[in-house]
């Protein structure tokens, strides 16, 4: 069965590009866009500009006053950065500060007092080196120790200006730019600076004037890049899509320890070279400084964007790059005042991170392909000798997204860069209509109405709660298993929320709870590291389950190694994990449990969880009821297993296929002791996917796959069945 | 080649069984007999005690006063069990001890004040519980908990007595006894005790006029079994060789206190369950303890040494069993007085093992098969009609002990168990005496001389040092990678010592060791755990290697966290694991290096290291060169790394095959920088290993392979050569 899609127009965003301004307002047309908008490396002409569609402007502010930047070098941003271990082999030891580091990018600060803000730390001891015993040569950039216990390890927190921001950086030197200039950021935390970024922005304004909307990349400060000398061998000594390392400066430090109290240490950002990353649990200190700093860019971010305002224009705001400290999750997003958020999505669960930001009216997402050569991950979209195949890469993209937008409301689409490459492909200027179209017939559905979702709360509760919602932390990365679990649950009709261990330390499980998902490894923000170590969060889930809750827990599930049990939870999910130190314990035996209510719509139970799944995992006891184990080894991938008279499912890992995808939302069922209302507005073929929208009586079902599939679907009363035929990457609207 | 054995006696224990006097005087004549034991099951017919030969009594001292027992309930041995934790639903909890325990091995010791000797624990907060806040049930042998939190686990460390000595209890039970007598095991610690036991010893001296070696079996305490009340699903609650767990009692935590000055508590025995396994790192109390109750057997079994003595008997002692607190290794060893040390060996390490211990003129092996219908790891030995083949038993026990025997001086041989098995085998009857004769001669070689050793001394680190020498805590297990290093090292011509943490911290690195070995998990007694805290321990390994030192780091060496470090020999050994808190570091791309002197035998560098390889492994930079990497994953299987002067080789894991045994050989020689000696006295085919001993000018060549072998031995020059041939299990001994 295919759906006619009516085709209207409006909230399309489309790359215009000046010289092909024919393509431009044939395709902005044929699209049904209403706004045109510059890219990276494009501009719009003013045919295109007075050709009455709304106008986008791209601008980054900190990169945009490079004169006022080189006449002020030291109120370029800065960090942190922890030297290479130095191991001595002498009383005196010479640390080289950015051995290791691209020179490019950083220049040592010693400008700012390095005996009032760095540190050298014995690292055999844990111990810091007195400041006496060191000293700095600005001249070769190193630090000389003296009294050194040979045998030790040493290593030099300091400061350090950077002086390429990291997106000039990496599209310099991706597309081989050769001499053109060097764009450097400035740091607003200085009052100078945003006396010039004012200025700046103030008479950029006044040269748009054909813009109508301004959209910010982003605000101030850079997801964390740190480069190493040796592009080949290791490029990105450390990188991270949401943490504060790039945002700090002696400045901030004052300030934070004039509003807090107290004073933070470079370590606090150095942490042994871990530095914060989003992936490890937060402590309390970074925390703060992340509210300090969220609160600065709040601040000077709403002066911005009231300027914006002042000229009668819109602010957007872009979802990436320098979005550190914009925090569109947090509850006081609201308060910059922007009007719109734009979020470049490869994924479904980038979707839900996109809609879940409140305090903006227009959410926008920017689809995949990007109209450039060569894709993100490297395809050969647009090069006709190439083997691209555009089209095809269009609906691979769309169907991960289009998962995403079936289950929650988004206002606009678009796309971005050389609209020229798209001129040779009619058949991909075709299938973006389709996409276009289809894209406002699902946005109407939510207007007014919401899909369906299961009659009980889901809760996936991490170390960072909702302020980390429907991500970890950017991009998918394939290692990371909550990933993994996002983009299944993006598309699954369910009404998830976000939690922290801290909100459950707090105030306990939030009411309709009825399953909870603890996902990730020991130690990481994603499994809660260090935050279980709050008793509370242990018992208010554990009384949770106890009092009929649900939970599921993947990979180490709280785990927080105690004497004799690594996982908080191990009584609640009836099993723990061995690291190693039970060689004298003995094993309970289990036997394989026969088929489940989770595992009745698999092939079999070998279960595809990816590579590096969980072993050493043991039961106590019978009561723990294991449906699959590894290969050779008795180590449980997934048991089930009632506790009080709640329910936990237990899997050893976790990988985005539909068919996991289904096991999960049965496993969320069976948690929640809901299997009696399974199958309502369901589709049954694991390719594909149902959506009810109740008010419209709408059933929207997409096909995920890329050939054509039959699905049967139940209805209301989770019994009375449809037979629905897709086309491949299709969709079907049903009259209810 | 195949080598004609000389035929002479001595130095063989026979099992001579009752009513087979001919067969076993007739094998005592062919296998060179000097000596005719009893075994358990067996006894010995006047007509054999009287035949001339020397006999061995066995005699288990604590397992021999039963009516004393019975009558003394409340002096048999004890120990601390750790309840399963209950999670409390309610404000009162209740807590059966035994639940899951074998009650036919355990009951609660009420009668020692459970409000003085036991624990109560919250283990969600790890606080105890006020001893106000829940009492004791004697006839439910329950605790009952009042005012506990709902959703906290508790757990309740108590005593309990054992009523049945655990290998009475094995035999009984693998052999179905039936209503046989339960022996159960007296605790000498009571002064009481101490005299029935010397009173019975006396009696049973007396009553042994014809015997002339006691052989105890062995002293007063097994090592630790905690059987399951579910024999099927889980026997084996808690088991280790070499822990002290069943040693305690009230009486000897008085004792203690008295003499340490501090008190022990039950937490120090139980610690959450994992018990004091020899596998994980010890903690200083339970090291003083381990001392403490070392000196009482020490003190309490030289009673019945000199007693022994008195009876102008010899005394030998069993080194498994009821040995703990015997320690063989221990410096003190040679206070007891024993006169022999009997070891039962598996495999070569056990063979080092037994010839390590200092303090008794004798050390005898008893070797496998034991001579019953099946084999202790289940074999069909002597079942005609199941398939048995004891000759080839025999054949592949005896190349795996001969790798020991060849390269450390044993006194005698021996076999146990029922002799009349061995009648309708001919072959094998052949087999032993060819064993026998082997074993004699090399023997031989060992008197007044030492075979040749690598001009460098190799140690291995753990946290035990020499104390755990050649073993880690009984026979081989599969799943522990240092057994399998030491099975390797057991055969190979080098000079090896074992040494602690403590004594590196202490010392530093002995003189002469050019090569440490560090293998094991991380926290484990093998790999360190917390003895890596003391920093003397990575200045002074480190400052050895920069010196000029070698270091071997397999699976997780000198594993212990610190931020942003897991290993501590992490700079030395170029490299470090990824414990899952580096998702945004980025790590350095090597390239696969080419062949190196470690790996030049390897037919390729497909290594087989075993099932459960340590995975993401990375290195800092190109200084670390890679010969292997686990498939599909860049995580290095198989480095080396120069540092300082010295050199760091380090591997993923580690299996006893021939292969790697080589490739450990040359590893230690490449790491003592000794490659240019390599070669000396050498057997290259790696089914074949070579001992030359210099002052008898003899060169021992073994086959380790069950299939004819021909070998080129380089000679004393290390190039010179001697092409050997060698029969199935063979051995050539050359004239040099």
């Amino acid at each position: 069965m295919s759906t006619n899609i009516p085709s209207f127009s409006g909230s399309f965003t489309l790359p215009g590009e000046a010289g092909f301004e024919q393509l431009t307002l044939q395709l902005a047309k044929k699209w049904g866009a209403d706004t045109i908008r510059d890219s990276d490396g494009t501009q719009l002409s003013p045919e295109i500009t007075q050709s009455g569609y709304s106008i986008y402007s791209t601008i980054c502010l900190v990169r945009s006053v490079q004169p006022w930047a080189r006449k002020n070098p030291h109120k370029l941003q800065q960090n942190f950065l922890m030297s290479r271990p130095v191991v001595a082999a002498k009383p005196s030891v010479t640390i080289s500060l950015l051995d290791g580091y691209y020179t490019e990018q950083f220049v040592v600060n010693v400008k700012d007092s390095p005996k009032q803000w760095w540190q050298v730390f014995d690292r055999t001891t844990g111990g810091e080196v007195p400041k006496a015993k060191w000293s700095v040569d600005p001249k070769k950039g190193a630090v000389i120790i003296t009294g050194a216990t040979p045998g030790h390890r040493y290593t030099v927190n300091f400061l350090a200006f950077r002086i390429w921001e990291e997106i000039s950086m990496y599209n310099h030197l991706t597309n081989n730019w050769g001499d053109r200039e060097h764009l450097s950021a400035v740091d607003p935390m200085h009052p100078e600076t945003q006396k010039a970024l004012l200025a700046y922005l103030d008479g950029w304004l006044r040269d748009h004037a054909d813009t109508r909307v301004v959209r910010f990349t982003s605000m101030f400060y850079n997801l964390t890049w740190f480069w190493g000398a040796d592009h080949k061998r290791l490029r990105d000594v450390y990188t991270d899509w949401a943490d504060y390392e790039m945002t700090v400066s002696p400045r901030a430090l004052k300030l934070f320890e004039k509003k807090y109290g107290y004073k933070l240490t470079s370590e606090d950002f150095v942490n042994g070279g871990l530095y914060n990353s989003t992936h490890n649990a937060p402590t309390r200190r970074y925390r703060d400084y992340m509210a300090f700093m969220h609160d600065f860019v709040i601040e000077f971010g709403r002066k911005c964007v009231d300027l914006v305002h002042k000229h009668k224009k819109l602010a957007y705001v872009f979802y990436d790059d320098n979005w550190i400290g914009v925090e569109p999750s947090s509850p006081r997003f609201h308060e910059f005042g922007f009007d719109g958020l734009i979020k470049c999505v490869f994924n479904a669960f980038e979707v839900r991170l996109c809609a879940h930001s409140r305090g903006v009216s227009t959410k926008e997402l920017r689809l995949h392909p990007y109209l450039f050569p060569t894709g993100l991950k490297g395809e050969p979209t647009f090069q006709k000798n190439g083997g691209g195949n555009p089209t095809l890469d269009a609906k691979n993209f769309w169907i991960d997204a289009r998962r995403g937008i079936v289950r929650a409301p988004i206002d606009r689409i678009g796309l971005g860069g050389y609209l020229s490459l798209v001129e040779p492909w009619p058949d991909f200027q075709d299938y973006i209509e389709k996409v276009a179209n289809e894209f406002r017939l699902l946005k109407s559905f939510h207007k007014g109405d919401k899909p369906h979702v299961a009659p009980f709360k889901v809760a996936v509760l991490t170390a960072w709660g909702d302020l980390r919602a429907w991500t970890c932390s950017g991009h998918f990365m394939a290692n990371v298993e909550l990933y993994h679990v996002l983009e299944a649950l993006s598309g699954l009709p369910l009404d998830v929320q976000f939690i922290s261990l801290d909100d459950i330390a707090q105030n306990g499980v939030p009411r309709g709870v009825k399953a909870i998902i603890n996902c990730g490894r020991a130690g990481t923000a994603w499994s809660g590291g260090a935050h279980w170590a709050d008793p509370r969060v242990e018992t208010a889930i554990t009384e949770y389950v106890q009092r009929g809750g649900g939970l599921i827990g993947i990979a180490e599930p709280s785990a927080l190694p105690q004497a004799g049990q690594n996982f908080r939870l191990a009584r609640v999910l009836g099993l723990d994990r061995d690291n190693g130190e039970r060689v004298a314990n003995g094993r309970y035996k289990y036997d394989l449990s026969p088929k489940h209510f989770i595992t009745e719509e698999l092939a079999d139970v070998t279960l595809d969880f990816g590579p590096k799944e969980i072993d050493n995992i043991y039961v106590f006891d019978g009561d723990t009821h294991v449906h699959a184990e590894r290969p050779g080894e008795a180590s449980p991938r997934l048991a089930t297993h009632a506790f009080g008279k709640g329910r936990a499912v237990y899997m050893s890992g976790f990988k985005f296929t539909y068919e996991n995808t289904r096991l999960l939302h049965r496993a969320l069922f069976w948690a929640a002791a809901h299997e009696a209302k399974w199958g309502v507005w369901h589709s049954e073929n694991l390719n594909t996917e149902a959506t009810y929208f109740p008010k419209r009586k709408k059933l929207v079902v997409i096909n995920n796959a890329g050939t054509p599939q039959a699905t049967r679907i139940t209805l209301a009363n989770g019994r009375t069945a449809k037979t629905v035929n897709l086309e491949a990457h299709g969709i079907a609207i049903l009259d209810m």
